[in-house]
């Protein structure tokens, strides 16, 4: 049995520390069996590698690593959370807004390192509804922010 | 007793085949009662008839076609998740997208055309909570794109 | 037993009538046990006592004071709804979006003042999980638009 834990160190992808909300409010709320993550930012050793628009101030490339890293924060929240992602029934949920140039329109495309993440890790349960949008600015002028909700079960979903 | 398929029909309304989605993910998730749908860009066999702001590159008027045609697209996901409507308990929410020119603050007006439609095909079970944005740009250089969650039952409502 | 409600006239908090939806939906949804809010504007006595972009026709303490005010309209739907604040299990998410000028990026301190009064008002129980984010504009040029999804329990949480 492959856990999501397995698929990580597959990936080579050490889970860092779960990053700090930047104001009053938690990373992490649960309501029934569905886990409401706070918006995440790219955030890396808690801080932004790149600022501004995507098409402007960073490329589609960028942007994609800067996604994937979101997700990555999210995974991180998830396991402090619940401590074992085995626990993760399915993906819910993503929305993802994009700081975008005003002829920017491949935020699917950015949004996309995010969901291959979690199909990567998660296989079918992984995949998701999805919402991607551009906005203009954004927190700490972050290029993009993802909000996740997923659906957990008390015990592992491979027992 | 009139299912929402009576009133489409009435409506002079035929489901599309339902749209692909951009990227790697899927246009629907249940978990327990609630069907969360990706967001819905007003595609016509696959194809935006518009693209860009509202209040700039396309009218008020326009903007509200798209609007429905967003909803009745989501209604084609819903048809090809859940199969009967009448399963439908009630629309929780929708959250609207509007690209929107700067001066331009009618995004309400736009989202009563997907919001009547609802409430045309399901009646009271068809009022939702809203949520009404602008943005500066979209996928696809959508002039909008809608958000939809359902509470669905195992059974057709009706019974 | 301090109740929500006393909370509220320790702060000097009167929920004002619930402000009415601006289209064809309603302010409030419940599906199981959650309630789904639609976006609140800061309206006062059903006005807009400020329009416009944050860091340009509005200052970050009065986008607070905004951002304070659509909390307590918040506050006002969910006491006509529920009827006792006390049916508050926990408040679950909010997301806000701020209309922002171009180098705005602190709408997180914007948030801060309806987070924080969720806080005062319901300890520990409205801590929740938060997205915010720039937007360019908003239904009728407001500054701001918040959206709150709690979590509700038939009888009084205290009981």
């Amino acid at each position: 049995m492959i856990t999501p834990e397995d698929r990580l160190r597959e990936l080579g992808i050490e889970l860092p520390a779960a990053p700090s909300p930047l104001g009053s409010y938690v990373p992490c709320v649960q309501s029934g069996s569905l886990l409401f993550l706070s918006g995440m930012l790219p955030l890396r050793q808690g801080k932004l590698t790149r600022t501004g628009r995507v098409g402007e101030a960073l490329s589609l490339a960028e942007a994609q690593e800067d996604a994937k890293q979101a997700a990555i924060n999210a995974l991180s929240i998830l396991k402090g959370q619940i401590g074992n992602l085995a626990r993760i029934v399915k993906c819910v949920k993503v929305t993802g807004y994009v700081a975008s140039a005003d002829d920017f329109m491949e935020q699917p495309k950015v949004l996309n390192a995010a969901s291959d993440l979690l199909h990567d890790v998660f296989g079918d349960r992984g995949k998701h509804a999805r919402v991607v949008v551009g906005v203009p600015v954004l927190p700490l002028n972050s290029p993009l922010e993802i909000e996740f909700i997923f659906e957990i079960t008390e015990k592992a979903a491979a027992d």
